[in-house]
């Protein structure tokens, strides 16, 4: 395995430890509280988010509020067209989307109401639930901006998430994998990490093959590498709104 | 019932008989073969149209192509959110998709092969199935003209199509109902018409009221007015792509 | 496209004109409130009403009751055998024949009740859903003199409600197609209408062609002709207990 | 527990050891190969027999065919109206009813084709499904001489089928329940015979008690009165087409 | 027909009326209030009993509790693997096990609660729903007194059931068939009985044949022998705890 | 957070890096392939393995076979009773058993077959994902066995597999979480791994909480201790059947 760092180019021209280009355009969905549709490199992804007077009928009565998460990939997200269905890997996804963003709200702060995160693949180019995980913060900032005001955002929000994908592609550790890179890599990791640094989600799986601890570290520092820089992109792109 | 024409303003500063401010994006969706995200006024609706090699079981063997349409409100496009799934007014919509666009495919010169028509309603502010139509005739253009050429254009498309709502709002015939008009409207006419004015589908609905053909000879008026322009719309966002 | 009148005698032996012979039988279905066994030509279609004393939940608490239809063609109806199940088409129809009766009752009248009318298509010969309408309102007259007492009628029903459909069958305006000209038909119109001459729905297919706004005034003036004779065989069918 | 016969009369004014009346009319579904609308008292069911050219793929290239049978309560057959759908009890009704035919039928001689029975109750007041295998037999002979012609009548089937139940209410066995005797029965008995004899189905269940052989033997009895009538009223319906 | 008795040897070696080695293990799933698993031969049942303070919908207020079954044939239960669905012979024995364990209860006595039972098929060798019913008793037992004392098993429980299947194959009555027998069989009986001796349900099938009166009194004699040896099986199990 | 060794003894009496005793029964479903009855502490899983002799169809022509998997809760595994149903959980648990037994098999090897993993958890208290993977290698190597032979076992698989169960308690590491340890977890890390020490899966999620970096070393050096002692359970009960 080489170090990361400046190393080999990539088949997009990136290095190792860079990202694609990011852009996160707020409100882009007019009717929801909040939303964001969120580019990285080809891939892109609509969140909306949308507070509700309601919790689920297992914590009535209970005074915590609760946040859930579906993910639809698009028919036209890929080529070929993607039946339109929650399949088992949809499935699998929105529950990480869902636990990554609870590790943000402080449930008893947003007292009984749901937080309902949709996030939609319009163009799958790797990468999706991370994109979704990130755009997600934003689109939830401002549906609890919208709804219940902005002095409420650093009570009900403990701190900004964010996620990012790593994983080694003929031997070599690279940052944010694109398709061609994810369809061909031994090992695939998603972090999701709080912007003050704790870690939400640690999900690493051998691709038709395995990993050793080292290679693992290795990972693991280039992912947070990824995810200082996203944190910033959605600091950017919240400007003042920014809750922290 | 008053005449329509200049006549007294409507709620969102419009006359009677002019449509929203209409925008097309094409190859919005990256990955689709072709797409057009479509705005029109508070409405927008990403469509995507996508071409496969095969036909449906019932059509094998017959050497003749398909369109199938599926329209799709997302849980983000309304206030409150939307639940997922395909209810019957879908269903209901999903089919005048497609027999629309049907209407201006040339199917035996498709070939067995089949066009995938996706509607994603991002944000619903009335008329989203009109939209929906509106939109997919330039996206199955850049499909057609991506997979099968040029050339092809011509050959498989007989002449585009366009659709508009119409209705009766406090006695007063109104051009592209918006949601608040579309939910006191009195009678509701969708109209589907081609570029060269072949009337492909009339669905007029009274809602709460009937209407009586006099009323429906000036609803189909105003309708072929809006598709006038919105056929201008098609003409423009294609420009030299345009096929006819 | 000739004018429609006595003109060339069609297939079955009727002139373009001509409606199938109708036969209606009151109380086919015993233990529902109202019922009716509809034939007209080789369609046979019983359709039931009962009148249950609830409003589903999104009406609750709001003083207005509701009207609901289904459509099934029993798998026997057709030949070959049809599966059973509810298709895109039914949910269509049956959208259409839910609209279609409320526009006949006065919900505010009718109180916090549901008319539940349920079409089940025994013979298949083209016109299934315009036979549902028409039967639909005498079912739904003796339902409501059943549970309500006959003073009701007057107060829960605004007008008697029939629907008709017309096509162009080799350039051919006619009245009432069956199976085998549905088939060959290249516009197809079904009407709905109120027996005082309110329309409630028209709906304008162009089956593979396109229609004009010319084909559409002779279409509609023959459907009038067709709902006038179809009035008249509810009134005749309901004799004393005709409402208006 | 009394001894069936003349004794005391019941709720309807039957005997114990007395059928409902009893009517068949073939046909009355005009696009099935074969039908009967089957009234015995105030229950009745259209039962529909259609033949197709295939088996289901568990029995592919085997050269033998196969009876299916679906159950269903129309939602008018009941009041308060039923919902739509196939219950757990429909689904064992079915299989039974299934069962039932099958015993009549050679599916050696039948070849490889299917025979696809409905049974729509119309008019639920119990017995609804022995009334579908009586009444299924007569649809079948009719589907078998339509499509294969009457010759085959006697090379695929074996014997004719008939069912009936019977009961114990208050201590007293009685033949041919209805909803109300049903509904306060002890002992529920079904019991499906071939014409000549010989025993298909036997399905006693205590319904809130138990029964003893003794009561077993006597309802036994009862029941093959009983079938022997309904055979005849099966041989009656088909005159000339009794097959045997 | 053979009459039954030491007779000829069967594959197993076992007499005809001689019933497969039974074992009863309580208490095998640790979680559930009361559970059985159950070996006959080569077939194996996990009945689970549970008690929950609620009733079905419509039982709400009136003081009554009740039973209901739940019968799945693991996948791994089968040569080759089944897939794992609820299909229309698994609703029609959950049914039968429902039917057959709420004879042995008194559910007002029960009060407002349910006991849900699990019968899950862990090798499936001829006999599983009655396995299943035998079994679910002793289940049931162990749950009542688990949840609401041993004082309660008398008041909560009239008697024992338990179930066993006979049938003829090749011309001779054979007791507590296993899987080749079943296959084979010429008829096919299941039989559920309460301990002190009253009938619960009688379930007689002609496998492609039928069977006579005096056929079925000699099967009935055959299980009901078993069920004497099945009933002191139970008791075994229960030991002290034997409610009677 | 704590240093794990000796330490503070747990509820139940373990040392924070104690394993639940592990017992492993080979075959107990008689009719699969493979199977095994897995219990550890108040944890109980079936698994059975099934080999067919069939890809599911996108694999059809590649020569390649497939292993799937399915996880169930069954209904008695839990107090209270389970619904029977495959949720959100048990979606992403039977894809992560499904990946992890994959890398321990030659999909090239097996040729075109498929092995069905079926996990049926009886007992639920804690660890089952992790104790159904543990389980489902043994259960693979008997099919292997039993379906081709002893010596495809070194072909087919390339190593062992095992899964553990780590997580922080009241700030400390523990292994092998039961239902209440896991229930009170801030973090809860599944950890998969080859026979001879490559990584498989790493799944680590803060439950309410986040974790470090060195939180996470510290728990994945106590599941690696946890995972050597598996292994050894899996060699004991494979014996002279243990591949490697």
């Amino acid at each position: 395995m080489s170090t990361p760092g400046p190393g080999p180019v990539r088949h997009d021209g990136r290095t190792p430890d860079q990202l694609r280009a990011v852009s996160i355009s707020r409100g882009f969905a007019r009717r929801s509280d909040g939303s964001a549709l969120y580019r990285c490199g080809g891939t892109a992804v609509l969140v909306t988010a949308n507070l509700t007077e309601a919790v689920p009928s297992w914590l009535e009565g209970r005074e915590v509020g609760w946040l859930t998460a579906e993910y639809m990939m698009l028919p036209g997200s890929t080529s070929p067209r993607k039946e339109r269905r929650t399949d088992s890997r949809s499935t699998e996804i929105q529950r990480l989307i869902g636990r990554s963003l609870r590790a943000s709200v402080d449930t008893k702060a947003l007292g009984p109401r749901t937080l309902h995160v949709d996030a939609e693949v319009i163009d799958a180019d790797g990468g999706t639930r991370t994109a979704a995980i990130t755009a997600a913060f934003v689109a939830v900032v401002d549906a609890i901006r919208e709804k219940l005001g902005p002095d409420a955002l650093r009570l009900v929000l403990k701190d900004s998430v964010a996620a990012v994908s790593v994983g080694i592609v003929a031997g070599q550790p690279l940052l944010d994998l694109d398709y061609v890179e994810d369809s061909g890599a031994e090992v695939d990791l998603n972090v999701v990490r709080l912007g003050r640094g704790g870690l939400v989600e640690v999900q690493g799986t051998g691709e038709g093959g395995t990993f050793s601890r080292s290679q693992l570290t290795t990972l693991l520092d280039l992912a947070e590498r990824g995810l200082d820089l996203l944190t910033a992109c959605q600091r950017d792109a919240l400007g003042p709104d920014w809750p922290f």
